[in-house]
């Protein structure tokens, strides 16, 4: 007999590696926050454990990685909708967060977003936005996994004054959590136009330095390859790449706009995308090219960014929306199948963050980061095929449990390690101080 | 005092019409099926009702009317993904069908359908399938309004034998239910290359002389047209308009390609455009044109083709989807704000049926077609825009009530009129048997 402390009876079990394969009636077990055993059910005899769950109906999979995002921002979904990228930003978003961003509302945006991140399967989040600090204690606290790319603006916010406060900010917070088991602190350089040369030069040889992953906004729209063209007679990719930005742990959001010698790049030198559809239908931006990125052998992860933009921090509709944006744009109804977009949600987003050993499948070895979907609901039913299910069909209401590193943070779909109501009094309170100005 | 059935007390009302108008704390009679009243709730204690119900953080709306689908085809969720339309209808689900369409399956398949539909806001649907006259039944006893194009096609079918035998069926069926408070029985000639000239020409003068909707599949892929252009030197459009088939009361399904005049052919007759998003761009089938229709003065509904090439019927998500890919593909993000998306779900749905006097909208005199959902989840909070957050935040996990002609159907999420287990147990048995082969 050997011992765990949860031991999962699950009707299917999607591992994600390898690709595309679902075990029928088999059982997880977790020891020590880690997967201890996948085996048939009928072999888990051998297994006791502290807790034990049947979950016949359900699938188990890696949860999910939202590699994009601005958590706090949830205190604005729905506040500005229906615009375009900039005026969306310069008229309505920016002011309001000068006004209103502080450590306070990024606590309570942050809470919020969490509760939804959780309800929808997420377990771990990439955030960018100010005091990071705020969202690392958060994180902490509800047991949820996430990677901080701290912000650096040549503007001044509450939160920092110009490029080396925020450098220096984040740098220190870096120090505060590098020893966490649930954070990761990285350089989150907000774009190639809010942040100069020198700073990015900077960040470039600290990354270096620390061997620390660096998220930046890239290629967002085509004005921003034409602003980029007409100030420095150059791509926003090629300029980065030349002030030494762009390597193996380098995250490029967005990429709308991608020529066939920057995918040889990407490809070449081991840079990671992420694709936020969603966000980017939403605001106009333009199409990532994720099956060519794809085939060049370029890692391709998955994120929501912010619900100010989405207006929801949801994969499943997320992983729906990239497969359904890919076969529309390519003209071809066989581009990214269920099964790589499982992929990009989880596993993909792993590697962009170099947590791939760790995290983003399961496997016997890997930290216990799961999710249970209930697929005995009438939107899930009948089954064929877990994977098209999950990527095609499944929403956040079919999403029953979720672990991190084998603590339980969602059960029956009630949240484990949040105040529900207190999360959702308080945005109902910030929303009112905003409306009243 | 007067006297009405249920009295609701709604934190928003959203009416739809007029566009964009939200009524905070307002309250809504039924009586006779219909509603009686809406007014400021501190005016509504005039009104003595034998139900009261108070949803104070909840909006309430005019249910959504998904203007195309396949009802029974959800057994066939998720059978065949990844594959372009011709080699999915040809290779899996026609022959599929050939072997299992009989009036159990259309009946199990229709029930589960209605279960997802009404717990995602539905509450008037337009189906076209074999055995309409067991969707008939069925809707009747659920108690869900329904318009049933009965199916037309030259080839044999477990119902039909060509497209002779379908029409008098159809007409059969039709006079079975002339009378119906709930059902509305029209023609379905399933597409220009599948019905032949005579038969549609059939249609076109048996329509006008009954003054009965044509619901048709149009140019759904460039495909379809190019075979048109073929075979006939016509395109699929201009040879229906030619056979008669093309006016105000003809019901076009998909148009993924119109050229400019045939949205001013469109417009002149006043024919009706069932746009349905997420199928074609699932299927890779182009884009609907949607916000020139518009333009033009074309009235365009909303429809989520079925479960089998969605893979869900959810017009909370149909509207998202469709509110995105009009951004994407116009390059322009203030295209197809989300009023607009909200009135291609309801009152334009009402419009494409002959219906906007009795449904579409909440407006005194009209039936009792209503759905509320729970804006307090952290999905929909903070509140800023009740429409923006119907369209572009809410899922089915919101949606709490729905009435039909003033019968509730859904209450809490609880489906009144249908025996959810049972439907569930008959949707899985079918899988195993298709499965089985």
């Amino acid at each position: 007999m050997t011992q765990a402390d949860t031991l999962i009876h699950a009707g299917h079990i999607i591992p994600v590696v390898p690709r595309g394969e679902v075990l029928e009636n088999h059982s997880l077990a977790i020891a020590d926050g880690r997967i201890s055993a996948i085996l048939p059910r009928e072999q888990a005899q051998t297994i006791t454990a502290a807790e034990v769950l049947d979950l016949p109906g359900h699938a188990l999979f890696p949860g999910f990685v939202n590699s994009h995002g601005h958590a706090a921002m949830s205190l604005l979904r729905g506040y500005a909708d229906d615009l375009a990228l900039m005026p969306w930003l310069e008229e309505h978003i920016w002011p309001l967060e000068m006004q209103h961003a502080s450590a306070e509302f990024v606590r309570d945006g942050a809470e919020l977003a969490i509760a939804e991140m959780l309800r929808a399967g997420t377990t771990c989040f990439s955030d960018m936005y100010f005091f990071p600090n705020v969202v690392a204690d958060v994180a902490q606290q509800v047991g949820v996994r996430c990677q901080l790319s701290f912000p650096i603006f040549d503007f001044p916010s509450a939160w920092g004054a110009d490029s080396d406060d925020y450098i220096s900010k984040g740098l220190a917070l870096r120090d505060d959590h590098k020893h966490s088991e649930l954070l990761q602190v990285v350089f989150g350089p907000h774009a190639p136009y809010t942040v100069n040369p020198a700073a990015l030069g900077k960040v470039a040889m600290l990354a270096a330095e620390l061997d620390l992953p660096i998220h930046i906004h890239l290629h967002e729209t085509a004005r921003e390859i034409e602003d980029s063209l007409a100030e420095h007679g150059q791509r926003p990719l090629a300029r980065l790449y030349e002030l030494g930005l762009i390597g193996p742990r380098t995250q490029c959001v967005h990429m709308t706009s991608v020529e066939e010698d920057e995918i040889a790049l990407l490809a070449e030198v081991g840079a990671h995308v992420i694709h936020c559809p969603e966000s980017n239908m939403k605001l106009a931006s333009g199409r990532c090219p994720v099956p060519a990125l794809l085939a060049a052998g370029v890692n391709v992860a998955l994120g929501t960014d912010s619900a100010a933009s989405n207006n929801d921090l949801s994969l499943p509709g997320e992983m729906r929306s990239a497969a359904l944006l890919a076969k529309h744009g390519e003209g071809d109804a066989t581009a990214l199948p269920a099964a790589t977009v499982l992929e990009m949600a989880t596993i993909n987003g792993a590697r962009a963050m170099g947590l791939q050993e760790d995290i983003g499948s399961l496997e016997v070895g890997k930290l216990a980061d799961l999710v249970a979907v209930d697929f005995a609901q009438p939107e899930t039913q009948p089954l064929y095929n877990p994977v098209s299910q999950l990527v095609y069909a499944t929403d956040a209401e079919q999403v029953t449990h979720s672990w991190v590193a084998g603590k339980a943070l969602l059960a029956e779909r009630r949240l484990l390690s949040l105040d529900l109501d207190d999360v959702l009094t308080r945005a109902n309170r910030w929303a009112k101080t905003i409306v009243s100005g």
